[in-house]
C-alpha cells in the first residue's frame, strides 16, 4: 500500500471462474432523485408518485442505468481497478431481473469467464459475468461486462 | 397534448428501419464530477488530471455509463417515452468507439429494428438499434436496446 | 420526430384559450434539500424541522422558486419548447396559494391567453395564464408568463 | 446575536425607499448545469453549447429562474430574513434585461416601496422593488415581490 | 446593511467569553448521501442499511466532516463572517461526542477564549471554542477553531 | 478479497512510522461549488470571483473542509477501512498550509504514530499523522486524526 504504486488488480490476477465481490450500498430515494436529475430521465416509474402507486410496484424504481453506475462505483469502491483498469470495453447481455426501491441494498459479485491478451503488448482484457444483488441475494441485474486491464509489469 | 393523455408513442407507432432522434446536450466537466459523485466511481481517468495529462486522451474522460445515463435523459425529453414505455428489457452489444470529452456534445439516434407482442396483451417489445453520436457525427456508443411499450388502447 | 427538426410548437401552433399540460413529477425531501443547497436559500421554512413543527404547515415546505423551478422542467419535458422557444420574457401575477410538501405531485396548465408578433420578423410572443396543480388538483401557484416561440418557417 | 433570537429584520425595521443589499455570488457552468439537472429544464440555450454558438449570446445562459433562486439565497445570506419571514407571497412584473453567463457575480438590491399591516395581528406585508444587479452594476433582472414579516414583538 | 459594506464581525467585535449562535438546520438522509457522493466516503456507516442494522446506532449515521460542514455553513448564514473573515486558520482537539442521525437539527455556539493580533497590521486571530448542539442541546462535537478576522477600518 | 470479508486493515496491520498513501483526485470548480450549496458556506473566497481578483489568491480557493472531506473519500477509496474502520474518534493539530483551487490534485499520506488497545476488547486506537499533498508534492493540510479499527478476528 506504497504511495503511488497501482493497489488494483492486475490481467495475471483474475482468476477465470473465481467470484469477486465489492463493498454494498443502499439504494434510497435520494439516488433516485438525483439520478434523474443528473440523467434527465423523469419517466413517471422514477419520479410520479401517483403514477407508481397505480403500477405493480407500487413506489419509484431505481433507473436501470442507476443500479448500473453504482455498481461501477462498487467496483472502484472495490479496490480492484485502482491504477490497472485500462478502459471499459462493452456490455452484453444486460438484462433487469427485479426492480430495485429504496432501501434496497447492492453488492456486485464479479466471475472471470475468460481472460485474453491483445495484439498490443503489456495489456489484456477480462471477461466478466457481472450479477448484482440485492440484501435478499436475489440477482437484480445481470451482464456480462469486458475491461480491459493492465500486466504486471 | 391533453392533460393526462400520454404523449409518447405506443408500440404502434415505431416503424422499423426508421431512426428517430433526441435533442442534443454537452457533457461538462461538471457532468464527469457530478457522476463520478453520485456513482463512486472515482477511478482516474475521470478524476485525476494528472494522470489523464499522461494517458493518449489528455483529460478526464467522460464515464461509459454516464454516456448511457444521459442517453437515456435525452429519450425522455424527445417525449417518445412519456406515459408508453413501461420497463427497459436489456441491453446488448453495448460498444464504446471513442472517448467523450468536456464540451461534447451528443445526441441519440434510435432506429427499430425488430417489433414483437408478449404473452400477455396491450403491450410489446421494441428493440433498437441506439447510437450515441457527437457534435462530428460520430458514433461514440453503440448497443441494441429492448423497451416494453404500452399498445394504443 | 426526424433529427435536428424541432420538435416543440411554433408560434402559430398555439391556440388561444386551450389548456396545455405537462407531465407530473412528485417534489421530495431531496428536492428540498437540493434546491436549498443549490440556491442557498436555508431559511428555517425549508431546513429547520424543528421550527416547523411549530408552524401551521407542521414539516418542510418547499421553496417558491423551486416550484416554479419544476414547473419549468416539465414543460421542457412536454415537448413544447423543444426548438422553438426563443426566450422567457418575464412573469407577472405570480401568487402562492397553498404550501407544497414532500409527496406533493404538481403539474403545469397553460392556458394562452395573449399572443402578438413582434416587430422583429419570425417571432411571437405568446402570454399563458399558468396553473401549478396538485395531485389533489388544486391549484398552488398561478401567474401569467410570457415567452417568445419562434415562427414556423 | 443571542441564541435563539430572531437575527433578521421585523416588518418595522424596513424603511421605504432605503436600499437593502446583499452579499454577491458567481454564477458558473456548474451552477446552469446543477440547475437544468434539478429542475429538468434542459432546453437548447441552457444546454447545448453547438446550439448557443448560433446564437447571439454564444455560450450557455443561466435559466431565468435560477437567477432568481440564487438571488433568494443571497437574501437568505444577508441576514435579513432570519427568524423574521414568514411567507413569500408573490411576485409582479419580473422582467428578464440581459442574459446572464458563466462569470457573471451578481447580488440583490431590495428597496421596499409599500408596507401595509395585515388583518391578522402581529405581521404585515413589505413589498420591495427588487433588482438583480451584474458586476457591471446592469441590472439584470427587476420585479416587484411582496414578503410577510412578523411585527416586533 | 447597506450595499457592498462588509456586514460581519470585525476582530475588535468578538468579546472573549461571550457566546454567539447561528441558524439551525436538520441533517437529514439526503445531507448523508449528498456528502457520501461529494467526498467520495461510501464506507459502510454511512451508505450500507444492512451493516447499520447490526449496529448500536441501527441506521446510517452523518459523516463528521458532514457535520462539521454544515456547522461552517450556519456560522456564514449568522452573517458573522461577511466580508470580515480572512481565513481558516486551523482546528484542534475537535471531539466527536455523538452520532447526528436523519432529522438530528443542529446548531452552533461559538465562545471566544483568545484574541491575538498578528504581526501583520490589520487583522487578528480568534480562537473560539465551538460546541455543535443537536435539538436536545447535547453537544454532539466539539473543538478549537481559530479564524482571521479583518480589524475594523 | 472474497464476498463479504472486509477488505480494509484492522488495528494489527497498520505499522507505526509506516506511510500509506491513497489514490488522487484534483479538486475542481464544480467541487467547490457543490461544496458550497451542501455546506451552505458561501463566503466569498469561495464564490464571488470579483473579491478573489482582488485578493492574493486571485480565484476561489477551495474550503478548508472540503479539502478534508475528500481526502477522507480518498482514504475509503484506498480500501483501508473496508469493513475494518469502527468509527473517527477526533482531529487534532489541524493546520492549513497552502490554498487548494481549481486543477489542483491531492492524494493523502498517512503516518501511524500511536496504536493503542482500549478498555474495550476486539478494537483499538490508531493515531496518525495525516498529511494532503498537492501534485507539486507540497503539504497543504496537515492534522493527526484518530480511527478507532477492528482488531483482528
Amino acid at each position: 500500500m506504497d504511495a503511488r504504486e497501482p493497489r488494483g488488480m492486475y490481467f495475471e490476477d483474475f482468476e477465470v471462474g473465481h467470484t469477486y465481490t465489492t463493498p454494498r450500498r443502499t439504494i434510497t430515494n435520494t439516488d433516485i432523485v438525483n439520478f434523474a436529475c443528473l440523467s434527465g430521465d423523469f419517466n413517471a416509474p422514477h419520479v410520479d408518485w401517483e403514477f407508481c402507486k397505480q403500477q405493480p410496484y407500487g413506489e419509484p424504481i431505481a433507473h436501470g442505468p442507476l443500479v448500473l453506475a453504482i455498481a461501477g462505483g462498487l467496483s472502484c469502491q472495490s479496490g480492484m481497478n485502482d491504477g490497472t483498469v485500462i478502459a471499459m470495453m462493452g456490455v452484453d447481455e444486460w438484462r433487469i431481473h427485479k426492480p430495485v426501491k429504496h432501501g434496497d441494498t447492492i453488492e456486485v459479485a464479479m466471475t472471470p469467464i475468460e481472460k485474453r491478451l491483445t495484439s498490443k503488448a503489456g495489456q489484456g482484457i477480462v471477461v466478466f459475468n457481472r450479477d448484482i444483488l440485492n440484501q435478499h441475494g436475489e440477482t437484480v441485474h445481470s451482464m456480462k461486462s469486458s475491461n480491459m486491464y493492465r500486466c504486471r509489469p
